[in-house]
């Protein structure tokens, strides 16, 4: 028997009108650069406006953008630092019945390029800071049309095809009626690193992105309400920026944005000057700002936090001792969560069960641990035949996961092998090694995928160990993760010379440098005479993760 | 373009499996009758159990209730008050892919009957307090098959299929695996009172439990997590008690069930005892607690109930007076919410915007008014021709509303004039007249439907006239509600007699009272000579509404 209840579908517009009608007095508050000092260090302009303005700026880019001739469903990317525009392509592209592909900024130019192409997009938003690769973009990428620079440059750009982001919204009038949207459609799309071969696209739905920001919102989740000021410093080009701009608008929280001010000096201030409640980011940004606050409250002259409710911290584990210098000695509060690019990303949290005090000793064990399920987000873990195995706490299996926003296949069909059926049902391989315990507490062991994860940014094993693999001197290569306090993770280059041969880390790494964005470059070769192989005549990361443990640069 | 996320439906047993797998330890409270004292009045058990234990017991009664030949989508109707049991049914029922009907056990017998017939129940859980009811139902309802008895008897009730549910429920094995349920699915049931004709039965999706669950809980509406301890005073045979034992389960939540004990003693004890955080009813019950509180407070022995975080009202609108008394003397805050059997019934709550202090002058105002969507929700206010009306907070019209959880017609497509196409989209004519507001304020003036509402319940005028009219000695008659400082609102009958004849209210109420439950009787009757009567020949009951404003019985 059917219910009786309306086909009201979940769709991007319901949360645009919130902030037009309900919310138009809230401010949004972005980090701008304005120019750079003699050292070529960019110099902040703080930026305030409105939901109300900026429900209007998307409502004009929504219909401008149909203006160019777009239609329903086509890509317009972003190369886009987080601030109050970004969040107006967040809002008015999915609006408009088009696809929002945030592209990572991070990225080598090439890889970039290959990303665009892929995604087919047709018109590309990018930050004045990044106006320079422009042209090298236009010309690898022959399906972009039209190319809008977020925010003043010094001079116009003359090239056909580019325009003022700013000038383009005000000339466009505001979107008089939303395009019918299923739920189903997409919304936006972001790329993940594929472990071997090229990034995968994941592409979110309207009810992906409404059924994850409705998630996200309650207290044993992100605690987000209309009186919150939120500050999320994950990149709003990673998984939506936790889908944090799309949760605050749904709930009316202020929102700030650093753009390129990720030190834990601006965070610091950011967080004190703009009464920050929550805020959000990987490992690597709160050591950063751990540092500056230890100094500060050493100078004597201490930040006032005592806004800051929630630093929510994912992308990487966060160390117990982590979360516990925060609770120590700045009475901050660490709140763990776990998600991937193909699951929007919130999968679980790790608030404390009821009757645990957080700052026990059970407490911090369990926040140093990814937690437990959002509602409708379903885990297991798998032997390497297949079997579900036990939720002990002390069993370790390969983790999957399924759920409404959690992704049932790459863009264009690929990387087919992720997606597997359990028992009649479609689950997820996430790739990595994980225990669940009686609570339902997830804690990650290890990483099954050849991946590592540096400053919350991927970067593939396999390209390395190819790239280095085709220098004439070497035999066989390895590239695993090695811990870095703080990068949580740095490439280690393992390395078997061809007989007679000699290798260096300088020689290894200038050879494959042009390949690479800098960061990607391996920090340490070790030089060996043999990699262990197993049964499969493929090299045994987990062994040699085991053997290098601890092994550091300094 | 279609996005890549999986087809996860939004389904009720996923809620069950949150409470098993991770929130088994919490747990559920429900104050029992253990039996009568020497006036009659019943005496309270205080019984616990857990979510583990409540989980199991209700996959026990999922599995019993499909033993018995049940098919997807049969009817399983409770006459129950709020319990551990009542619980069971909640989770069970529609994990089972059947649909549970709650049926307002306030109603007189002969609509109950006519409810279970309407529905086409095969099986009643019904309470022990109930079960003098059980032979006259059963005579009444041919296609009822089963009757479980929630909690002892005295004696075994010895008719053909009633049963002890207790019984049913340990002598089933747990369901093994949940059947395939769709989010369009029924999953549950409600009637709400029509104002002429039959009750009309709202039909509640999967999808809408689910989506009602996840938009209930962030802050800026009820503010549920796992370290709450909830008390839903509002009876769970109304809108599946505003959806809280569905959103405490997803969330983890204590629940802690009043039964019969609904007065302003029983509750304040349960509040402290307890340790609860949030509770929720409607106006008469918070009447009944101010009075409580006023009087341990003047005896110097006021209650400890500096746990409680929030006392939700809805179903009628509370008074500002109300609201600030209880800040005043006790410091404890309300907030107002508003809704319908038609809308789940979560559409609006009345949390202050940021930056407005809510105990200020502006903020007590804004919190007596219903309040602003949550998420996915509209309203629209229309003119007497169907004009949208400007949201100035002035201009009154007659509310409409549309969402995802709100109703699209009723069961059985009845009453299909309260849904209509508004600029090619459907919305429900709510039967209030209000005003919206810049900020998204709903303001509800007066009620354009023939209702009262009495201590939550419902009173249909048009019955009550029909039924005086029936009087030899009446010509004409309208009931209309008058104020009442304890029901918030009570029925007073204005009659015109016939030439020659005298009525009184004695007589009058004496003639209709085998037709109604006793509460439904009018207060008082006012004779008069005659009735203001539109250019339609209808009664102007706003007429007389202004015209007896204030009248009172003492
Ligand atoms: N907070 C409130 N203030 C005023 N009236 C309310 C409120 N909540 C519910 N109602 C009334 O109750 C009706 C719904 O009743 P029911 O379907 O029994 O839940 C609404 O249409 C309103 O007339």
């Amino acid at each position: 028997m059917q219910g009786n209840m309306m086909d009201v579908q979940l769709t991007v517009p319901t949360i645009l009108e919130r902030i037009r009608t309900q919310y138009a007095a809230r401010e949004v508050v972005s980090l701008l650069v304005a120019g750079r000092d003699e050292q070529g260090n960019p110099v902040a302009h703080k930026h305030r406006t409105t939901y109300g303005q900026v429900a209007d700026r998307s409502l004009r880019l929504a219909a401008g953008l149909l203006g160019l001739g777009l239609q329903s469903g086509d890509r317009v990317a972003t190369l886009a630092v987080n601030s109050f525009r970004h969040l107006e392509a967040y809002l008015g592209v999915p609006s408009a019945g088009l696809v929002l592909h945030t592209v990572n900024i991070r990225l080598h130019p090439e890889q970039i390029a290959w990303i665009l192409n892929h995604a087919e997009d047709r018109v590309l938003l990018i930050e004045n800071v990044f106006a320079a690769m422009i042209p090298a973009l236009k010309a690898a990428c022959p399906k972009l049309e039209h190319v809008f620079v977020l925010g003043p440059t010094p001079q116009p750009i003359p090239l056909p095809g580019v325009a003022d982001y700013d000038t383009f919204v005000a000339d466009s009038a505001p979107l008089a009626r939303y395009p019918q949207i299923q739920e189903t459609d997409a919304a936006a799309m972001c790329y993940t690193s594929g472990t071997t071969g090229n990034p995968k696209g994941v592409v979110y739905t309207h009810r992906s992105t409404l059924l994850h920001s409705m998630v996200s919102a309650p207290k044993d989740a992100l605690n987000v309400g209309e009186a919150d000021s939120v500050l999320p410093i994950v990149p709003m080009f990673h998984v939506n920026a936790w889908g944090l701009p799309y949760t605050c608008a749904m709930y009316g929280a202020k929102q700030v944005y650093a753009g390129v001010f990720a030190d834990g000096r601006s965070v610091a201030s950011l967080l004190r000057d703009e009464q920050v409640t929550i805020t959000a980011g990987v490992p690597t940004i709160w050591m950063g700002l751990l540092g500056e606050l230890d100094r500060a409250a050493a100078d004597g002259h201490p930040y006032d936090l005592s806004r800051v409710e929630r630093l929510i911290v994912g992308g990487s584990a966060a160390p117990e001792s982590m979360i516990r210098a925060f609770s120590d000695r700045h009475r901050l509060s660490l709140l763990q969560a776990w998600g991937m690019t193909e699951t929007h990303p919130l999968g679980t949290a790790s608030a404390v069960p009821a009757g645990v005090d957080p700052t026990s000793d059970e407490g911090f064990t369990l926040r140093a641990k990814q937690g437990r399920t959002v509602p409708l987000i379903e885990l297991e873990i798998l032997s390497d035949d297949g079997q579900r195995l036990p939720h002990d706490g002390k069993t370790m299996g390969r983790l999957i996961t399924r759920g409404p926003w959690v992704a049932n296949s790459y863009f264009k069909g690929e990387g087919q092998s992720n997606f597997f059926d359990l028992d009649g049902q479609l689950w997820f391989d996430t790739g990595d090694i994980a225990t669940l315990d009686e609570r339902g507490y997830m804690h990650i062991q290890d990483r099954a995928k050849d991946l590592i994860k540096s400053g919350g940014e991927w970067i593939g094993s396999v390209d390395l160990e190819n790239a280095i693999m085709a220098h004439p001197a070497v035999a066989m290569c390895a590239v695993i993760a090695m811990d870095d306090p703080k990068w949580d993770e740095r490439p280690l280059a393992i390395v078997v010379p061809r007989p007679g041969q000699t290798v260096t880390h300088d020689a290894l790494t200038d050879f494959i440098a042009p390949k690479f964005a800098k960061w990607w470059l391996p920090d340490a070769t070790v030089v060996t005479d043999q990699l262990p192989i197993g049964a499969t005549g493929k090299v045994l990361k987990r062994e040699l993760r085991d053997q290098y443990r601890g092994y550091s640069t300094n």
